[in-house]
């Protein structure tokens, strides 16, 4: 089974993020707006117990995430995908570290960027002129996050989640 | 805030009903497959503690759910909802009756009739047809669910896990 790691933002940040993925991101109805903690990995439902009990302890130690989405951009020419910038802090580069350490399945495909997707899957064009608009108008939403999911996969690509996590920890 | 409670079940049985919602569900894009055990209901942020609270209170009580989908079926005339009927049991009953007490916001809608809807919002005579072909396809699937989640609701439908709950029970 696929499993991914994420976590949602407020309500608030979740609607404005899908004014733009409702026209310009096909993802838009597999999943609600969200951070990627861990990109999908393939697990067997035998070791779901394990990996939730090692997010539980990773949950205890940290605090709820201070996020501020700051602008947004662009992963080009890596893929086409907008975002928008969540500013990395050492709080959310620990807790995704702590992530990965904990369960070592799949290695992260890249650098940790934190960020909300807007937009992907476009032609070049496409991409070239959003990115040009979406620049402009720009983003600024502080937000604090108080919990994290692990979700899976059905097979026609939606996620449902399995599990909540609660920050309650100091770091 | 809109919330609502429901059980996903398993992947399995997800995606067999996703074959049928796919083409016949509107609400597709929206929300997973589940069983609803509340209806949507509106509720303060500041009262989703409390909230959240009574529920892992009755999740402490509770087995996990043995569910039996044992045909198909519709809600027609009340509305025109085609579903997989989940056989009712005095454990799916008191579990929703306990949510329901516990958390008395918007009185149920309708009797608890526990099902997986795969299609709805059709015409009167589409509803006849795709009715006609599925019920003689038909259903047959067990499965446990050993836990159930709080929803809230976005501005464009869709709907994010605020927490999940399981069931350490006996009941």
């Amino acid at each position: 089974m696929k499993y991914g790691i994420v976590a949602f933002p407020s309500k608030k940040l979740q609607d404005l993020a899908n004014t733009y993925r409702k026209r310009y991101d096909p993802h838009y109805a597999l999943i609600t707006p969200h951070i990627t903690l861990k990109d999908a990995f393939d697990a067997d439902e035998a070791e779901i117990g394990e990996i939730s009990k090692h997010l539980q302890e990773v949950a205890s130690r940290f605090a709820p995430l201070q996020i501020h989405a700051s602008r947004i951009s662009s992963f080009y020419p890596t893929t086409n995908a907008i975002y928008f910038r969540v500013e990395p802090t050492p709080q959310l580069e620990n807790i995704q570290k702590s992530i990965q350490e904990k369960i070592n399945f799949g290695a992260p495909k890249h650098v940790f960027v934190p960020h909300i997707t807007i937009a992907q899957k476009m032609s070049a064009s496409e991409h070239d002129d959003i990115h040009g608009q979406l620049r402009m108008v720009g983003v600024d939403e502080k937000d604090s996050i108080d919990r994290f999911h692990l979700l899976y996969q059905l097979e026609d690509g939606s996620w449902t989640t399995y599990e909540t996590y609660k920050l309650t920890g100091a770091e």
